[in-house]
């Protein structure tokens, strides 16, 4: 595998989280990256993608073309769910280097034969909550003790899906077509930042409903949770809430409590509350590590599995609250 | 049934919750109530609250001769779970007005029971939480529509019980002779809460655990709550915290959010946050409203149906929790 600096990379997709997060970082890290041609279904859309990069860059409404270039080294493949899947199986069938967006497939079976099509290079899941510096903080807070025992936890995020959401508009996260609709596509995140604090998710218990008409097919959990380690918590998320509220994920421990937000991290030990910020870089942290592990071959945050494994825990919320039974998440295979 | 003014009462225990809370309230009331007598198993306690009377007051250790005196129009039973309710029963067959501490009973099957002995005197069952001003006024919120349709609500308790905490000493709490421990006969609180903002509960899924070995038989919870309004819900609650830390239940509907703690209630309609804050009467109100009820038949919030509903719920998640399955609470007829 060719280890050529800059990363030539191709950007398959040209929607919001491409032109607003994985752009900018991209240009940001141009000693590592270089952008060389832009995909989306739409000439127009590729093209407005293409002018907001400082250099020249191609569009192309070809996939299979750039599939068989020999001058891309890496695929970004920032696609709706519906069309993600196939598009990462050929770009992986390729042998070149890859990072796709969240969640890794719809479901836990697609996402296990997205493995088999794995060769042998880099394949980062774009996970970017796993690079939030505020949930890592956190972690390393409980890994060193500072609330000794985690009990505890819970969490809850009301999210106003309405026209003023830039989300909102993209129809095809509102179709229904796939398990979830919100609860998959922003689920993974939350099931992601839960993990990384706490560790595997051994079961769960869940209700779901879908509230709003335009949601479909559910905009609405809560679950409760039993972690490997033994800590119990609870997840509530809405897409229905009329009001954005911020909410910590709070963890009990049995000599202090922490409570964590994107940007914030507030640890209780001994009745003393610390508080410190941070700004939330995990897109650019992400793409840095996606870019060390080609160029260094660095471990990285994102697996394949790490991301199926989120996966497995959404698809169990939603079969439990069918099923009206607790239930493990499917079991990922350890690459 | 006489209606002798003031109520002659009748304090049958004398723990930390009759001298705390139910004396002070008392003789707050003295319009409404006397002491004519205080029971306890052993004579010094019973004196020890009877000192906190500023007036005379009987003592005794003899339960059975406080039943035949034709001098006492009420009962007020303030006795361990376990103790409770063979009390209750022979009190309720006396026919004189009786307050019973909560839990009603450590078990819906008890409560009927308790159903059964009932004459037609008044019952109330000593639920302060519901009559917690914070509480009531956010329930007229959400009945007003202030926050619109409640979609999601949630709530976690991390609770301290350490020997810090005056309940720890109480060694009836820690027998593991009761289910639920602690969770129930702190839980029916909680629940009593969550009914009162969002009324019946429907459903339950939830994990259990025992993290401390001197809080058996188990001290954590986390739960999936589904409300007959259609609403969900998650609670948790564990008794093996480090630190306190106060928590809201946060009940976001399609409109807006509120928050609402014992003593502050904080409403999010339009981006605009109002706060309140209330001081938590809830003994001396339910006492007073026990005496408007004796005396002027007056309706009021704590019937011996909505404690048992409450155990329904404790009941139910415990039994989820063992089972595996989501549950409906035990159905309690209505009066």
């Amino acid at each position: 595998m060719t280890r050529h600096s800059p990363v030539r990379i191709a950007l398959l997709g040209a929607g919001i989280f491409a032109r607003d997060a994985h752009i900018p970082a991209l240009i940001e890290l141009q000693d590592t990256f270089r952008i060389v041609a832009i995909y989306s279904r739409t000439r127009q859309n590729a093209e407005a993608a293409a002018a907001l990069v400082p250099y020249g860059v191609e569009v192309t409404t070809d996939l299979e073309a750039l599939f068989v270039r020999d001058d891309i080294d890496a695929f970004d493949v920032v696609l709706p769910i519906q069309s993600l899947a196939p598009v990462v199986e050929a770009a992986l069938r390729t042998g070149r280097h890859v990072i796709s967006e969240k969640p890794i497939a719809p479901d836990v079976e697609t996402g296990l034969s997205l493995l088999a099509a794995r060769r042998n290079q880099v394949w980062m899941v774009a996970e970017n909550w796993r690079y939030n510096r505020s949930f890592l903080e956190a972690r390393a807070a409980i890994e060193r003790g500072d609330i000794g025992q985690p009990v505890l936890c819970h969490w809850a995020l009301p999210v106003v899906m309405t026209p003023a959401n830039k989300y909102y508009g993209t129809t095809w996260r509102r179709d229904g077509s796939f398990q979830g609709g919100f609860l998959l596509d922003g689920g993974v995140h939350y099931v992601a930042a839960l993990r990384l604090l706490l560790g595997e998710i051994e079961q769960v218990a869940a209700f779901t409903r879908q509230v709003r008409e335009d949601l479909p097919p559910v905009d609405t959990l809560a679950a409760s949770l039993r972690f490997r380690s033994g800590a119990l918590g609870t997840l509530g998320v809405t897409f229905a809430a009329g009001e954005n509220v911020e909410t910590a994920i709070t963890i009990t421990g049995d000599q202090g409590w922490l409570r964590v937000y994107r940007s914030t991290l507030e640890i209780n030990r001994k009745g003393d509350t610390e508080q410190q910020t941070f700004q939330d870089r995990g897109v650019r942290d992400e793409l840095a590590a996606f870019g060390a592990a080609i160029l260094d071959g660095t471990p990285h945050r994102n697996s394949a599995e790490e991301a199926l494994r989120d996966v497995a825990v959404i698809e169990a919320i939603l079969r439990s609250a069918r099923s009206g039974e607790a239930l493990a998440p499917q079991a990922i295979p350890v690459s």
